[in-house]
């Protein structure tokens, strides 16, 4: 059976994996947090939702211990810290995701597919998201996954397609673009959808999270997946078999 | 029977007031667009989805021919010309507003009751629209006449309530805004939504429109409320028995 | 300060009312549960999710304490119940109802709005509500307290009005009717809309619930609304003003 | 360039379908309807929305011209007039589907495959639908359509997964089926939305049409498909790339 450590354990996301992996009744071998020393001996894998800094050290942490199971839901990493944990993979299983959500990563492969067959010229991308008063940033990280999957099936860039934030005189909405819209109040946990707008018709692909031991059960399901593998880089599109 | 005289008649909305007041029986005593005589001696009630100088000119003539009742959709009125405008209002019955479906006018009463009720520290208010993508500018007239009806419903101006179009680090969310969010895409014809989030629950509240007539036909009704009532200025509001 | 009771206290609702007392600083001078003497001596008012019988008896205790506030949200009564219970009104301050979260109370108040002012020959209502997979009845209370709504506006009975469930050959829709839909799965705490829809347009006024603790929040609203009233039977509509 | 005859021409229908014929230019070269004598002899393809025994005339009168193709969007055939109509499949390019909305052909790929991934212990599928007050049925052929690529996904029948209507004292939710739920009024032209309901988040799958010429412009692209192929039976999943 596989033994797990958990990273940032005192976190929210480190208690909720915390509750799912007592919940199904695996053995946690290790808890760790900033400052304390990370011993991966007797773990298979480490679930780390933490920051890029703690991130490296248990990167390097896995490699020392012979090569481990890391699944990894801290954002933010700066172009070089991405050089850094990449240098990793050959050692470690990596699996990285913006949201380990099973329903998220289900939608993404359904929404790159729906903009691979639908014509640009007729059918408008529009990805709109809803979260909490207290988040800071927008769009979300999933808002800008979704988008990237729609440009994908697209064969463009988000970069040159993303239109953000109307307001004022927009002029004449642009064929090709993708829209991104933001709602924040109350404690909404998150809600994402992507709009295919036609002329006469409209399709909506849409998520919506109650709870954020959602989170936690996608990264336990990730280390379940990554046990099974060579070292290498994976995401939840690996896991899920969309890839 | 009322009698009446349709303005920019060869307008997209112009087009559809005459084709409800057909479809209902309605003597039409005169038509006109951009370049004729304005001869209102034989109607009781014009309806009026043009542009603000157009508007202007039609007050006068209403005002010449006794005074008439003057129902408005047009928008885009600069301060003077609505100074100019009001002017008429102790000879003509004016009806303005920003849509005249019944089903917004009655939903900006519903929005206001529940801002009175629902205290601004718990709950936030969102307001989010969706239009086709022609439309030019944002967010809708609509969305922002529900935004002051939310904001009159607490008391506060919308003008320093009202924030638009987030996008990067945001900061977290302060208490008492109105957020509004924008989607452009194909045909839609109009939808309107107004959301209170609280931690633990949300209410929306929206309207969706699938067909212009119904602004044509809002208006009709506007015009058969005016030949009751005496000089003066009103609202959709009025019409409906919300004021 | 209020000082509060709470029936039921080892039940999902009664530990939701224990919590929530305790985050906001509340006097718990009693807890008990089926089988417990019911000692109502120091408390002001007693929060009561349990069953009719049990709700029955302390109703008795709180008329035998000289009249407390008597907050219910037990459902499930017979007739001759409803009647018992309602004989200790002269004595007791009872607040009864369905849904204590303020959200469905406001909407129920804008869902009766709304329909006195819809004409029912061109709007049909329509009420549609999802719970998770464990509930076992169907349409929920609080989807019958939003028809009954809706009906009050119309000034008909929902008893004659309700449509619920169809299936098959169903034939046109009468006019006038009030139609209800279920969505059962997952985990979904509470969703509940009430639509009016007319030929070229739709209003939806929906309430999302995200957590049971709100109807906590609400029973502990009406108990402090409950110790300023005199004896007598109350709703939630009459906590909020509606009334 | 491909030469149409339409059959129904002048159904509601058969009307959408010349309208889309004459705005892209393409040669109408007969019209027909019930009663008229069916002459294909310079037609490539029909379009036909009619009812069974006018479908199946028309299937011989396309044999008897020696093949041609066959778009079918009737509705309602009984199981000898389905055998008497694939009788043509050896002659006739036939392409029949339940609708045809790219939009609800896209979706209902996405759905099958949606269903595959997710398991059913875990996801419960619920199907919705809402349409004008003037259907006569329920639910939808096209809501059946999206239940049916549901249970096919799931590798399981829709005939014994489908619960419709819930009403009453319905207890738990069983694992596995696939639950229906109806809304009608006023003039919806048709929304359609899969859930995918999990213990924590939800993902919806949905398609509105806003006007009925849509269908007649899939019934054309269709056609263009059809005049490339061998004689068979197709639906718009051919016709779209998804089979």
């Amino acid at each position: 059976m596989t033994r797990f450590a958990v990273a940032g354990a005192k976190g929210r996301m480190g208690q909720a994996v915390i509750r799912v992996l007592t919940e199904r009744g695996f053995d946690i071998a290790a808890t760790f947090d900033k400052g304390d020393d990370i011993d991966l001996t007797n773990a298979d894998a480490v679930i780390d939702f933490t920051t890029p800094n703690a991130t490296l050290a248990i990167a390097e942490a896995c490699a020392a211990a012979g090569g481990k199971v890391h699944v990894i839901g801290s954002t933010g990493f700066m172009p070089e810290q991405e050089t850094a944990l990449n240098a990793y993979q050959d050692r470690n299983i990596i699996i990285r995701s913006g949201n380990f959500s099973l329903g998220v990563n289900i939608l993404m492969g359904l929404v790159k597919q729906a903009a691979a067959k639908l014509d640009a010229l007729d059918w408008d991308i529009e990805v709109t998201e809803a979260h909490h008063k207290r988040k800071v940033d927008a769009p979300s990280g999933t808002a800008l996954m979704l988008g990237h999957a729609a440009a994908d099936g697209r064969g463009v860039s988000l970069h040159n397609a993303k239109v953000a934030a109307r307001d004022g005189l927009t002029g004449q909405r642009e064929p090709g673009t993708i829209g991104f819209s933001v709602i924040r109040g109350g404690g909404i946990v998150g809600e994402h959808s992507v709009l295919f707008a036609a002329e006469d018709e409209l399709i909506t692909l849409s998520h919506s999270a109650r709870d954020r031991t959602l989170f936690a059960r996608g990264a336990v399901e990730a280390a379940l997946y990554g046990v099974k593998q060579s070292p290498g880089l994976y995401d939840m599109q690996d896991v899920l078999g969309f890839n």
